[in-house]
């Protein structure tokens, strides 16, 4: 199959193309959490939505916010509206979200809770997920890449262990350095899950995936081979083995020296990087993957000549290579859309 | 006055020793945050003492503090009892410490706001400090260096902009972004600051000094080379010629790739690095300064085998080249103290 599929490239759009390390004729743009709160029209949808489980379970609601932004802007990919801990409520995790607070989750921290957990119906409970990208891959511009998402193992432990998103991951770290052995359970239901879930979007029309290991940078060197490389390389070789050609976009966030073979030691085609890392680094990086990133959010929030010289040296840094202009995390909620449009502006401008 | 100096290295202290690079019989140790929450004692002392400024400011009380872990452990080093932001409140910054909440100041984001602090009483308000060093050096065991400190000018900057603690550093990146004349005033001032604080601390006693830059991650690759590496680089250089044999310490938290080259671009003697640094990589920085970490402050609070093996694990990479043993960062509050006197034990047996 390998040669027939890099027969097609040509015709791919120009996102796959860049993510499977093709020749490209400009850098391909999208923007993480391009979707979302510094958008009126989101903060309206949201208001009118009732609570944010039921924006992110109703596929009409999910995919009109995932097309919200480009309406306005020329982005090459479109990344599925969803949060990050939908999987541990589909696996029975009691979840909320509260006001200020973000997800609040009936915190797993023993065998017994372990064993409340079940795949048996996860997919009826993200059935509406799998509509919304089915809705998505109808509704989306033809040139536009559907990209689907989720939590890495290791990041989706740290709020289902923890309960909420925290700054220290203190009781997570501690179950996986005391009890290697429990934790490791909780580790291969999500490795099993989190394959589960990819590989249903991809089936619904997903068309390149990322992994969002957002909190990968909280383990010291054994831990980060045991619980960040190891699950998400063997979620990447099972979504290879069934979809060879979905390219996987992995996101281990802030991890630094551990970006070097982090590509080959888990087979994603992509890594992303955060604005942290220099970008002569990143260039190394691009031998061996494509490289996504790394504008800093504040920068954009900014916006003005700071933003534009910024962009205009990482592009001229790795826009030869194989790249995709990104964020180095999310847009932050009070960014103005206008310096997002001039910065995508800017980007499809350039050429190498 | 070098080759003197030289000579001298038998007779100085281990700590000392280990920070010039001198060959030691066994790596010192001493851990980030020793004095504080995890202590009965301190907690103790802490309500007896009123405000926690107070508690900085009454040198008997500051002493007693910094004292109190010594006489539980056999540490190598004693830092200093003080807060980073007292700085800022001597150059006139009005700061408080609310219950949970840590320091609050009335942020400085503009000119106007800038152009009221001043070195003129520093000082003065510093006064107590220097004088806790004092009485520091008289009662502390012969053998025990006594190690000063200081923020670096960015995270000082940081707490100064933002008006508290924070994640994201929003306001002073935006600063620095927008207006780097402006915010290079900030900087400046806090380059000229430090640098008469900690030589004060020197004179007073300090064998050693450590400066912190805590959010020195925040920033990308031209803003960590102009508001990191900068700055504490001449704060380092104008203490070398005023106190040429008193070692300096840098701590540039979690900057990852970051940290190769930068003991030689700020001419630290010795650099902090953080839990997640592998700790091969940290062999390579030995070549060219000691190296201060770098186990993770979840595995001292869970103690026991874990513990014993990653400290095991460290002490056999780096115990052999330039290094001091401590931790990745400061010690929590919810630490058994008993667990640090386990680790201590098992570092001073360690022989390379």
């Amino acid at each position: 199959m390998e040669p027939a599929a890099r027969q097609e490239t040509g015709r791919e759009k120009l996102l796959i193309r860049a993510l499977k390390g093709a020749a490209v004729e400009r850098p391909p743009v999208w923007l993480m959490r391009q979707a979302g709160r510094y958008l009126p029209e989101y903060r309206e949808l949201r208001a009118r939505a009732g609570s944010f489980l039921n924006l992110c379970y109703t596929p009409e609601l999910a995919a009109e916010v995932t097309l919200q932004p480009l309406r306005r802007f020329a982005f090459d990919g479109a990344i599925l509206f969803a949060d990050l801990p939908l999987l541990a409520d589909a696996l029975g995790q009691k979840l909320d979200y509260r006001e200020g607070e973000g997800p609040v989750l009936e915190p797993v921290r023993d065998e017994a809770a372990l064993a409340q957990l079940s795949m048996a119906r996860m997919h009826d409970r993200l059935g509406p997920v799998y509509e919304t990208v089915r809705r998505l891959r109808r509704q989306l511009p033809e040139e536009v890449t559907l990209i689907g998402f989720a939590g890495a193992p290791w990041t989706l432990a740290t709020y289902m262990v923890q309960g909420r998103g925290s700054q220290d991951h203190a009781e997570a770290k501690r179950w996986a350095f005391r009890d290697e052995v429990g934790f490791g359970r909780l580790i291969h239901l999500l490795v099993d899950a989190t394959t589960e879930y990819l590989s249903r979007q991809i089936e619904a029309g997903a068309e390149a995936v990322q992994i969002f290991d957002s909190w990968a940078s909280a383990m010291p060197e054994a831990g980060f081979a045991r619980w960040c490389i190891e699950p998400v390389g063997m979620i990447v070789r099972r979504l290879k083995s069934r979809h060879p050609h979905v390219p996987v976009i992995a996101f281990p966030r802030a991890v630094g020296i551990f970006y070097a073979g982090f590509a080959e030691a888990t087979g994603a085609d992509a890594v992303g990087i955060d604005s942290c890392m220099p970008l002569s680094f990143a260039q190394k990086l691009q031998k061996s993957c494509t490289v996504q990133g790394n504008l800093d959010p504040q920068l954009l929030a900014v916006g003005g000549e700071p933003m534009r010289r910024e962009s205009a040296r990482i592009l001229e840094m790795l826009g030869r290579g194989r790249f995709v202009f990104n964020l180095g995390h999310g847009i932050l909620p009070d960014t103005p859309p206008e310096h997002v449009g001039a910065l995508v502006e800017q980007v499809r401008a350039w050429r190498p």
